[in-house]
């Protein structure tokens, strides 16, 4: 079993879907992650920060999934991270209303020492300069390294971006950021641009379309599970992110193969989360039901054919 | 084997990409579909009408493939279907520079005798008026009818739509067409409602993000092969149902597991024709090539994962 240290924002959240709203919820892409990943047996902390108006029952919660949240830095007189958007009727696109940093501008993580030597780290979507900050303060490098990131870093501090690039072995971004990092149309082509950037590794998020995993020729492709009920789609991305690094972490085996199933488990996670609002599925989702999805995954690309050349 | 009808445009096409453009070159969704089936050992034929434009090279060409061609009325005095798109950046969504039906304006399709016993009905995107024509020149029920329509019928004519559909099995939409027909945002949704309106198998076609079959509560997913060049779509849909009936026909099961296997071939043809204009990638297509990219397929959706519960 590998250590996990993960960091990224625990926030505030108001959604609007075609479908309700809400008021400011639990948030936040360390959060999501760290709810996926503490469903597979694994020693994980996270870094992050909140302000005073933060509730200490959202902290004994992710504590309870034993989450160790010693990183997570409470700023009293601050205000916590919030944010929030709008869904349109097609849940792929959204709308930003707020982004209040908050105690975020000034975010300065701080590696506790009893994760200075992780196996796993998992840089949830922030400022480049913020997630080389936490690589550079660990000694040895990890096992895998995994990094979110999204258009917005790409728009604003490409520079920064590019050196963190190097540094890590796991992308995970979705369809067009992938196209506007690489300049390139055709997925397979950005891949192979995005590999000689640093990772060996692209995973493609495509949301309702699936995700693609990349490896030097190599591509493997997770569909998503179609659903009845889309709900919510906050959080997908990072509850994906989180079943992925969780199993390659509660597993220590980040061979290709075992990628391969760490994307069917992020999946499966992901398709939980967008049956209800923020985080409300996942916390009360239990083995049994990610289990059975799992075989659902399992037949939805299911097929015998026999091959004559 | 099976014997296959096939009723559809035979056009010409002006296509622009972000990668070229082409004078008119051949087209039609009957061209399209009938190539794709011709890869199989089935007995076919066409339903269509050109003008005394018409290349009678063309005509032979399909002959050449096996392809019975009496079905296809040339009228000396009129023109040839023509039909002229540009594409965007983002090939899913293309603009229609012209639509000059000439003679499909008056299309009257008349089934040749020697297929009024034919197996496999495929009605390609046509007048629901037109499709329905050709259903009722047949005295008994074919063992399967594949229906493709789009969202103009839908928008012009959904009445006439609405009462082909409890005649024929196998419908094929994009997943925004689905959405308009059924009213649903979900296509598990979408897909149930489709199914009362008389279609026991919905299959959805989602591009560059692959298909669904859906058959009353059963699902199965087919990849799209991820591609380096991705020429120009056009076609890509009706090779798909070229490729799913013509291979539904030559091996005469219409079960669930062999639909599977149906689709995974229409999406095989489909990831060849988009590599180059119009027909060109299907006409010079051999088995060698489509059995490689078969195990391409079987590859990128193959896992192992143990099932704990």
């Amino acid at each position: 079993m590998g250590k996990l240290l993960i960091v990224g924002t625990v926030a505030f959240d108001a959604i609007e879907t075609p479908f309700g709203k809400t008021d400011k919820i639990l948030g936040g892409a360390a959060t999501f992650i760290g709810l996926a990943a503490s469903q597979f047996k694994v020693d994980s902390g996270l870094i992050s920060v909140v302000g005073g108006d933060f509730p200490n029952e959202y902290l004994e919660m992710l504590a309870d999934r034993n989450i160790d949240i010693s990183g997570v830095e409470v700023i009293k007189e601050g205000k916590t991270f919030f944010w929030s958007g709008k869904y349109d009727y097609n849940l792929n696109t959204r709308e930003t209303l707020a982004t209040d940093l908050n105690v975020l501008a000034d975010f300065n993580p701080v590696v506790p020492d009893n994760y200075m030597d992780c196996d796993f780290l998992m840089l949830g979507n922030l400022h480049p300069s913020v997630q080389m900050a936490v690589i550079n303060q660990i000694p040895n490098r990890p096992k895998l390294v995994v990094l979110d990131t999204m258009n917005f870093w790409m728009d604003n501090t490409l520079d920064e971006l590019m050196e963190v690039l190097p540094k890590i072995d796991v992308i995970t971004i979705n369809d067009e950021e992938a196209r506007q990092l690489s300049g390139e149309y055709s997925l397979v082509k950005a891949a192979q641009k995005i590999h000689k950037m640093g990772p060996q590794y692209v995973v493609i998020k495509k949301g309702e379309n699936g995700a693609l995993l990349f490896n030097n020729g190599d591509v493997f492709f997770a569909p998503a599970l179609p659903l009845e009920e889309i709900f919510d789609p906050t959080g997908a991305g990072d509850t994906f992110a989180g079943g992925f690094i969780g199993y390659l972490a509660s597993t220590h085996d980040v061979s290709f193969e075992n990628m391969k199933r760490a994307v069917i488990y992020g999946s499966n996670f992901a398709s939980f989360c967008v049956e209800r609002f923020g985080t409300e599925r996942m916390i009360d989702l239990d083995q049994e039901e990610i289990q059975k999805r799992l075989g659902q995954f399992k037949q939805l690309t299911q097929f015998e054919i026999e091959l004559t050349h």
